[in-house]
């Protein structure tokens, strides 16, 4: 097995192809979308988040499984700028649903340009996300362009699955939720999109092959789902100048996360109809205070803890299904780039 | 030329096949739409619109289009499905968008369900239009289905740009906006997926050509630009129990139409001024006397007989082009139904 398989850190090539790759996908992303009217109302809008930066860790992902699979950069780029693409619609559109104030440091599209016209910029990203896969025809020909152009058709049903889940729980203030049900719900909201579809249209591209093998996703599934159950601890706990996001924004919305399951399940009767009560409020109604209790009950029931060990045990996982099936991958920065990323998720340095 | 040609009433082949063609693309959507979890917070939400009904003009022409191009009825049902379910995906992200509080007869979805939920359920249902085209490889080859993937993704993102437009001047309160933007709007809002996609992929499947003569583009747009014209009319003087949806929507939403915009160019300076002060309000704070006022004035001004002569000069204009383009399609009863919605567009019967 090939060193960079057993790092317990995050190796260097990580930074350094999120750094070369994200690169090239944003300055092709930038250059693909549309210059030209409507401006003011849409594509002034439409360029706004992808400009505020971003890791460029779904796009990486991508042209690395292209490139661990035998392709160039350049076959890869139409499927990066579109993974990248679909993110930054998502977004738009959750920001909404979620009524989340803050995006990457700045006030999020809707609250600086109505619901209406935010979501509409939302729906045009969508759309335009596909136009790269119609495009990527010239490059790799029919047959792998409708392949990759059906996971981006099931992807995106996948995200809104997932999304009904959990608009629906947090609307109903459900407390039936489990971890299962979180678990299920997390692989149509985030792996669909952030993990498995970069690394199965990089693999489709790559291989030419019209399967690939299920070890390769089952990794991608394990590490989305640890970068979520990670995504929703720095909700919590990350520095809000890194994060780019409200601190505890999950709690305020009433998200159900490992974290808020956890301290469900291990609270006492009275801190239970507590936190229900809080988690059921709309966002304007809950206090800081109450917030704050919840998060410090989360931390002295162990619900942290819980979640880092879960998120580290996935990660495990996800190592032994790239281990299966790394035979099937060139040897190269890009293949321990997926080796790499395990250790990113919980770093993230 | 075909008897049909100059009929300036709706010949009887008009609901004949709206009934015919309409029934199989309605049985054929609502058996493709997913019957499975998540129901509650999805997909039984999904089914809503559809489920309403609606007249199938869309997938009529759609199919009429393939068939007087050769095309089977089979061959042209997948695009049907996807056309009148892209329509019911715009119906509910244009009811939250324009906060529409009736549609079909009963409460918009936004208005049971709530926003983040009713948004998810468009986002879904777009993507879900998408989904027949890809299956269509199968009946018409890779081929002809990347052709209608790309009109599809196109005209997606048309509406979003007609969208923009006029979903801008609205919350601008624009006083600029002339008859040539807004039929540039129309354009893109409503003609790219109402008649234009339509005819478009049906010719593109029924004569399996790479390219459409532009002469029927042409007859499409013209057709969709009237449709709107009519529509526009209908908002202000439609029988209620028909038309499902409020009186004068339009107005209480601010829209900028053939009718608001004579008012605003034919008004005295008072008529304009109050005129553009009750469209720039809120629809909550807007009073039924002031709307019932501008209705009044736009009667008074004849900009409804303005706008009907309009309407009718677009369908003159279609027929010439329909005609131009009449010798390559089959002579049968989807050509005489190309025909028939000519005056069909006014009348409606």
């Amino acid at each position: 097995m090939h060193a960079a398989a057993y790092s317990t850190s995050t190796p260097s090539v990580v930074p350094e192809l999120l750094a070369e790759y994200g690169a090239r996908a944003r300055e092709a992303m930038l250059r693909f979308l549309p210059d030209r009217e409507p401006r003011r109302y849409l594509y002034d809008l439409v360029d706004d988040y992808p400009k505020r930066g971003g890791r460029m860790m779904r796009p990486t992902l991508c042209i690395a499984s292209a490139r661990a699979h035998g392709a160039t950069i350049e076959q890869a780029l139409h499927c990066a700028v579109s993974v990248e693409l679909l993110h930054n619609a998502l977004l738009v559109v959750d920001d909404i649903q979620d009524g989340s104030e803050e995006r990457r440091g700045r006030p999020s599209l809707h609250q600086e340009h109505g619901i209406p016209i935010a979501l509409n910029v939302g729906s045009t990203m969508t759309v335009l996300s596909l136009v790269p896969l119609l495009q990527s025809v010239t490059t790799n020909g029919p047959f792998v362009a409708l392949r990759v152009f059906n996971e981006a058709v099931r992807t995106a049903q996948a995200c809104a699955e997932g999304q009904a889940l959990e608009l629906g729980w947090r609307r109903d203030n459900r407390l039936d939720i489990t971890e299962l049900d979180y678990l299920r719900m997390v692989t149509r909201k985030t792996c669909s999109y952030t993990t498995i579809f970069p690394i199965h249209i990089g693999a489709l591209v790559g291989s030419r092959r019209p399967e690939i093998d299920p070890a390769l996703l089952r990794y991608a599934h394990l590490l989305g789902t640890a970068f979520q159950i990670q995504d929703d601890l720095l909700n919590l706990e990350g520095e809000h100048e890194r994060y780019g996001k409200e601190l505890a924004g999950d709690i305020y919305e009433g998200k159900r996360t490992l974290l808020t399951i956890a301290l469900l399940e291990r609270g006492s009767a009275e801190q239970r109809r507590v936190a229900t009560a809080v988690l059921g409020k709309p966002r304007e109604h809950k206090t800081a205070e109450e917030v704050a209790t919840l998060v410090a009950w989360i931390r002295e029931l162990g619900c942290i803890e819980h979640a880092r060990r879960f998120a580290q045990n996935l990660l495990g996982a996800a190592r032994l299904e790239l281990d299966r099936y790394a035979s099937q991958l060139v040897p190269s920065r890009d293949r321990d780039f997926l080796y790499g990323v395990i250790p990113w998720v919980i770093e993230q340095v």
